[in-house]
Order: structure tokens, then sequence, then C-alpha cells
């Protein structure tokens, strides 16, 4: 049998949504409470004034999120979300953003998410409030498929 | 000379980024601190637990809120902007984000964007801090050759 | 028997609470979903700038929020918060907050709050996430006491 | 002459300010992009459900935001920020606010503020955006004078 471990809970997650492939978002680490996540901007990520649209991301750090509020195998969801915006990152550049477990209190937990050039250039911090819903994410059946 | 307003302002917004047509971006209407947009959720905007991803129905009301700051015709950007997920949309769902102006005061600017389906049900609540970085969004060139 | 009304419930929380009076908080007007607080800015209640201190100014906003969003007489407490701060009140500025539903999905519900000097200069913009946490805010003891 | 640090800007702006003093706010540390407040929860800080006014635990976190972002002495104020609520402290409690310093980027940076108990549970998580205005926050004059 195969063991549930945050590597394993994200690769999961990532290989059942639509949305990472359509990014071509790479998985660089997940641990307890803590994922990163790498993804290259693309010329139809771009906004109006040749920058990275903010929805890009936002939707980076909410994916970087969403596997550190996962990790500990209890399916959890977004309740609410803020994020600063401080450069405008360019065609090319691969942005990095990593996710850190503030807090956990019974069902919700904080979590902030620094998105950064691999160069390590601020781009923009975010923070999270997830909210349990109950449920494994990975579960046996699952686990016995892996 | 054709008149700048704010639907023109938005549509060359549009006509330049990467972002809008890679979505499905429709805008519905434009006025002055005000825009609406709507986007059909497809199978590339979903996350891993088959639920439109955060990611997106943040980028679609992020759309809507740089259409509406913008819309006085002078450049403006996202400096902040934060988000609450009510509920979770599937597959073929038209959501439509609508941005008002809250205030404008100086360089800065506050918008409420709500995202909900085209049936009424709310997804998502927003509220974007912008600032105006200076210069017309749609400048005489552009006009005459709009 | 004394009829439960959202001005009712509101006066019964601000009976009860410390902070109300503390700040001379003023009721101005409660319906469902919906409330307005004034409140006079004292010395102190400034930060070390000579400006009103964020801290108070929230708190103002804050208030207006809970009696809104405990209108409906299911006790209800703050799950997140955000506020943009845009120009900073003077010792004796008369503070108005105007708290608004903006949506009530199941147990969370989602409000903005306004709060403007009394001559409607712009202060602070507020939104807010409540969560339903259950049993009434004014009971029938409550009531026959009332 | 005195040499200026974060401690002497941030006890500069508590002698100053009127609300530090009204809520008994004590500065435990300040370093560059750092500062550590606490704060004795009392009566006049509770809400109607007895437990914090959601505006206290905001304005002390705010505090410790503002002596970090100041820190570096050059006047900066807050432009935003956003608050999740995780648990709801009681009369007596000594509730301490930790502020970090995350980005700083032009005129811009963001901090992340905890507050817990001074037993360490978690009771608020806050993120702040901050805007520098220019000018020192403690001058020549003031370090003569100190």
């Amino acid at each position: 049998m195969v063991e549930v471990t945050p590597r394993r809970i994200a690769e999961h997650m990532m290989s059942r949504e639509g949305a990472a492939p359509a990014w071509g978002l790479v998985l660089e680490e997940a641990r307890a409470g803590y994922a990163r996540v790498r993804m290259t901007l693309r010329t139809d990520m771009l906004n109006g004034f040749g920058g990275a649209h903010g929805g890009m991301i936002f939707a980076l750090a909410d994916s970087a999120f969403a596997y550190a509020c996962n990790s500990h195998n209890a399916a959890t969801v977004a309740a609410q979300a803020s994020i600063v915006f401080l450069a405008s990152p360019k065609v090319g550049d691969v942005l990095v953003a990593e996710a850190r477990e503030e807090a956990l209190v019974g069902r919700s937990g904080v979590y902030a998410v620094a998105v950064r050039t691999r160069e390590g250039a601020d781009i923009a911090h975010f923070q999270g409030l997830s909210r349990t819903v109950g449920g494994p994410v990975l579960g046996t059946a699952d686990r016995d498929a892996g």
C-alpha cells in the first residue's frame, strides 16, 4: 500500500484538475503545511498593459495555498484570500509561489503565500483563509489505484 | 475622430491582452466606474475537486475591476485585492462579474466586484484597491487607429 | 411581548459590550442586513502622526458590520475583514460607518462598510466575512426583560 | 547625539499618540522591519458576546504593523490591511502582536502580524500593505531633544 504524503496528495489534486496542466504548473516541493509551485509566464497570461494579469499571479498563489492546506489529507477549500501586488513580471519570467501554514485552529487555517521570480524579486504576497470540509483528499481506493 | 468612452477603453485593453481571449471574456457593459464581464466555465478552469478554480473566479473579478478602474482613461493598476468565496460553480456555468466604483480619492480607488451565476447565485465578492499611475489608456494615436 | 427588530438587537448588543460606550458609538439606523453607526474622533483615538489610528477606523467599521450581520437575530461573528484606508480624519471629526449586506449564503455573509465623515468624505472601505454560529442574539428571556 | 534606532522610533511614535497609552500598549521589541507589542484585554475592549471586540484585536495588530513599517525611519502609513479572526480571547488575557516585514519594494511594504495569547494560542493573523510617504519619523531636532 502506498503511503499518503503531502506530495502524493498534491500530485493527486493536480492529476484531477484542469487548471494546473492548462497553466503549466510544476510542483517543486510539498510538506505538511507547505507547498512550492512554479509557473512560467506566457503571452496568454498577460493583461492589456503587457504585464502579468493579476488573475494569473493570484491563480498561482491560490494553487500553492490549495496544496498546502490539503497537505494534512482533509479536504479543505478556500474561504477568503487577500493579495498585494508589488511588481509586474514579464513574459518568460519563471514565478515561484511558496505557501506556508501560519495557523490551524479547528477547521480554519491561515496560509501566507509569497510569489517571487526565480531570481527572488517580490511579485506579490497573499494571505488565505481555508476551511476544512471533511473527508480525505486521497483515500484508500485512490491509494490502491495510485 | 473617435470619442474615448469607457467601452472603447475596455475594448482597447481587451484587444491588447492575452488573458481575455484565452479565458473567453465577454464585455457586457462599461460605464464610468463600472464594468460587467461574462465568462463561461470550462474544464481547463477546474480545481482538483471538480469545482471552479478560485484563481479563475478571481481572474474574472480582477478583469472587471481593471476595466472599471481604467474607465476614466488614466492608466490604473491593482495594488491589492481581497476575495470571499461563497459557492463553487460547475462546468458550463456562465459567470458574471460586476464591478462598481466605491470611492476614488487622489490616485487611490476602491472597487467592489460581485461574481454571480447568470441566474443570480452569489459565487464570490471581491474588493480591489487601485492606484492610478498616469498617462491615458487610450491616446490620440490609438483613437485615430481605432 | 416586545417585537425583535434589528434596532432592538443592535441596542441589546451595545448594552452588553464594553467597547461601544467606551468609544462613544451612536446607532443611527438598523434594518435587516444594514446598520449605520456614528463616532466622534477623540484625542485618545489618534496615532503618532496626529491622524486617526487605523485601529479606531476599523473598530467603527467592524461595529457597524457586527450590528448588520446580527440583524437577522442569529448569533454571527466576524471570520475575516479587509480595509482600505483612503484619508486620515482629524480630532473632532464625526465619522459615520454604513454597513450593507452584499450576500448571505448558508452560514457565510459578506458585508461592505463605508466609513465617511459626516460631510461625506471617504475615509475607509471595509469588506467583512461573517459566520453564523447559531442561537438567537436576543431571546425570549431578553425580550421579556427588555 | 542620540542614535536613531527602531526602538527609539517606536517609542517616539508611542509618546506622541493618544491610542497606545489609552489601550495600555507595551512595546516588547523593535528591530528593523520587526515589532512586538503587548496589550492586556480589559472589559472596555469587549464586544456584545463577552469576547474581545475585533476592533481591538485589529488595533493591536495595526499598532505592531505601524512600528515595524516605520522602523526604517521613513514616515509610512497603512494603505490596506486584512485580518482573519481565529479565536476570541477573554478579559485579562495578555495578547501579543508580532509584526514581520515580508517585502519592501519601492514605497510599498507588506507586513504579516500574528496575534497570539502570551501562552501562544493563535487569535488572529493580519496582513498589511504600507506606503512610505516621505520624511523621517524621528528627525535631528527630535533626536537632540530625545
